[in-house]
């Protein structure tokens, strides 16, 4: 069982940020594993679930440049192999719940019940990727950093491959992900029968929104609502766990899919302490807050500085539930239970793509153990054309650095002093450049999923051929107010 | 019973720190409350120290511009009342240990046993503000961002007024001011008397040090290993007030007098999300880690967003002795009791002075509620000439703001999104603008006890007279490796 969220490095309580609660996150992270030093393989949305779910980099499945969009045709190959799928071959259900953002596609040949889900309920991508004037009724049209409440976004929701709803009442959202998600969960435990679950909340993504109960409740404002209505959502899974009498035997898993939008400024989030964020290769694009959970197995009080990955969440899941890995397939994971049982782990190396990947320059960072060594850097929109730190914003175009900068994360975690021009460093870098090439000789880029495969006829729509399209689109049930 | 300390808002785990560890502080914020929204009265040390003591803002008690140094004639006045001395009225036993910061004098006029405390074991001063051949023996000369290893500095270790140890042997220093704090409060205990314990450490300012049992045992190297030696110090004292059984009537509280020297680089400190650092009115410079611990008082797993400044703590430590406090006196501290129960604080203002404060500028920044108005901002070369963001660095001159710089910090505690311009928030800085002429009309600036008062006779020497003068005088036991 496991969650994913966009809540961001410097959003959480446990990782600094003064204003958040989140008290159900706090409890899990006492009860369990907090960990620092935690990666997603993107610094963007679509790319980082896919390596989440594959256990491979997004360049091995396609899933490059940048992100699926409404009107996407592509998505994440047929031919890849899930965590469902493989879970499946052990008899488990399997669920996903919220967020799918990994394409739908013209007849929907790549929602989640055709890669291993047995059950989907949910939004297929981001809650702001749907047209405007549907999406803030009644208030048209909206800016990126609009803050306009919204009650309804064009976007559809799906149970499975049907669409339910169109557009989306965001307000009850949320404690529809946690009913369904209750139901799948109580359900398996009363058949007796292993479970995953994939629990991708559309929070705290903006444009922010919560439900009735948990507006103007914090106070952080809108993020910090949003959160706490995220926070209330994960308290109810776990109790769900307890009540179904198996949290002994359920890990887990939280984390986010990459950096913060600061974009979107007093809403786009926070990278604490980490530098830039959403769709850069520094550390406020993808180091992400990281906690597990399983009593009885993860020591309480547990705060590890260990590497890891979402790209390891495949291969430790497939281990613990005594399952094969694909054949014949690169994986880029490796198992964490030594991690989670406060032993060290056996990831020393992490790569760094950037949001648009491009085989002619490759990786742009590599980590190994305590050092980064940047071979490029570029900003981008996501982290904000005004961010107060040059090297953030989309006008640092991408700068090929030689020697690469070079930081020890341990001492110097907010990126700021280069050691790649000291003479003492110069056997360490190279040792880096070897780690590098090795792994770029391993690595046979699948062909883009996203480049130029985009048309109107793969953007869902309840009422296909309602004029203007999309904004029609909706289903019978639905009226504005 | 508190303690002061010089870890930044970003260096401790509970604030975000990913590689720094410090499980007995964990621990106590566990078993008691986590501040986030704490305010040191300065971003510097000598005034932080002096309003921390007195409950007032160091420009009236004249401690003020900057700090002492090791040649200061001056220091805090004599007709200051301490914490110390109101608690003296009670009955108490008091004491500090580690690093006093608040003057000694020509004839050590200045030093903790002429301020209310009955015992006095430490360096007076910063670690770092002795000579520097001595210091840091046998490399010569120590520049600000060397990180040379050094275990004897040559400022002198104090036990009242009485210099027992020069140069200082740091590395079995902390240890040392541990076996003085526990004797202390075991004595006091025994006598069963109340008592007041003021533990000022050396760390983790800037050149950081460790006893041999923590060198090279942290992930984040020496600043971690100071950091570590810091925890372990800390722990000693709870298990102390546990094995004495007076933990249950102790009120513990750890907070700090800055922010962190960021042109100390890797090892100045981190101030997590926060702007700038040491030296700066932004946020950075001055709001600082705080945990209040009480069992049985304070409910455990407590955080609070409240705010709160080193200037309640007189009000509140009075308060609850039953003491009275000076009469004529202008206080700038409320009790902070209620927020320690989980209650609202009274404060709802906090005042920003610059590092060297000026009676024609005034108050740099203003605080009230989640707002900020920065009347004017200024970098500081604590916050490093070549921080990434230019308005740190000393480059950046004091510039006035008309209309303020306004800030959210609720939303942005970064202080990154100006509000001042909008017309919306006009009325609010119209009522920020009376607060400020309200407190500032209560301000009577007291004499300068810092500028120009400097003399060699000053400088602590336990044998005055020898040559070269101040790097030749030591202790009789002392000798050179």
């Amino acid at each position: 069982m496991r969650g994913l969220t966009v809540c961001r490095y410097g959003d959480l309580p446990m990782y600094g940020h003064p204003t958040s609660s989140a008290p159900h996150l706090e409890g899990m992270a006492r009860e369990g594993m907090l960990f620092t030093q935690f990666y997603s393989s993107s610094p963007v949305c679509s790319p980082s679930r896919a390596a989440l779910l594959t256990g491979r980099y997004q360049v091995r499945s396609g899933v490059w440049p940048g992100v699926f969009w409404a009107d996407s045709t592509g998505g994440l190959p047929l031919n890849e192999t899930t965590i469902a799928e493989v879970l499946k071959t052990q008899g488990y259900d399997t669920a996903i719940i919220g967020k799918w953002h990994l394409g739908v596609g013209v007849n929907q040949t790549y929602l989640p019940t055709n890669h291993g889900f047995d059950y989907y309920y949910g939004v297929p991508y981001s809650h702001d990727m749907c047209p405007c004037p549907v999406c803030f009724w009644p208030k048209v049209p909206c800016g990126l950093n609009d803050n306009c409440d919204s009650q309804w976004t064009g976007c559809p929701v799906y149970e499975n491959d049907r669409i339910v709803e169109q557009p989306a009442d965001l307000l009850t959202l949320s404690s529809r992900y946690v009913k369904q998600a209750s139901k799948f969960i109580q359900n398996s435990a009363d058949k007796g029968n292993p479970f995953f679950l994939y629990m991708a909340f559309q929070h705290t993504h903006h444009p922010q929104f919560a439900g009735v109960e948990f507006t103007n409740t914090s106070a952080r404002g809108k993020f910090g609502d949003a959160l706490l209505e995220l926070d209330w959502a994960v308290g109810e899974v776990l109790s769900t766990l307890q009540q179904a009498t198996v949290q002994g035997n359920t890990l887990v898993f939280f984390t986010s899919d990459n950096g913060p939008s600061l974009r979107n400024e007093q809403r786009g989030g926070n990278a604490g302490l980490l530098k830039c964020g959403k769709g850069t290769t520094y550390e406020g694009g993808q180091r992400v807050p990281a906690i597990a959970r399983w009593p009885g197995v993860i020591p309480p009080l547990s705060r590890t500085t260990e590497l890891a990955s979402t790209l390891d969440l495949f291969p430790t899941l497939a281990k613990l539930a005594g399952a094969s890995v694909p054949s014949g397939v690169t994986l880029d994971g490796v198992d964490i239970m030594p991690i989670l049982q406060n032993k060290h782990g056996s990831r020393d190396l992490f790569f760094y793509y950037p949001t648009s990947p491009d085989p002619k320059y490759g990786l742009y960072a590599v980590r190994y153990k305590q050092y980064k060594a940047h071979y490029y850097t570029q900003g981008q929109v996501n982290s904000n054309p005004n961010n107060h730190d040059p090297d953030c914003r989309p006008s640092a175009q991408r700068t090929r650095h030689d020697p690469p900068l070079l930081f020890n994360l341990n001492n110097d975690p907010s990126e700021q002093f280069n050691l790649g021009n000291m003479s003492e460093y110069q056997q360490l870098l190279k040792t880096i450049d070897s780690k590098k090439v090795e792994f770029e000789k391993t690595v046979v880029w699948g062909e883009s999923q996203i480049a130029g495969h985009s048309s109107p006829d793969a953007e869902p729509c309840y009422n296909k051929g309602c004029s203007p399209f999309p904004q029609c689109c909706h289903t019978p049930q639905w009226w504005w107010p």
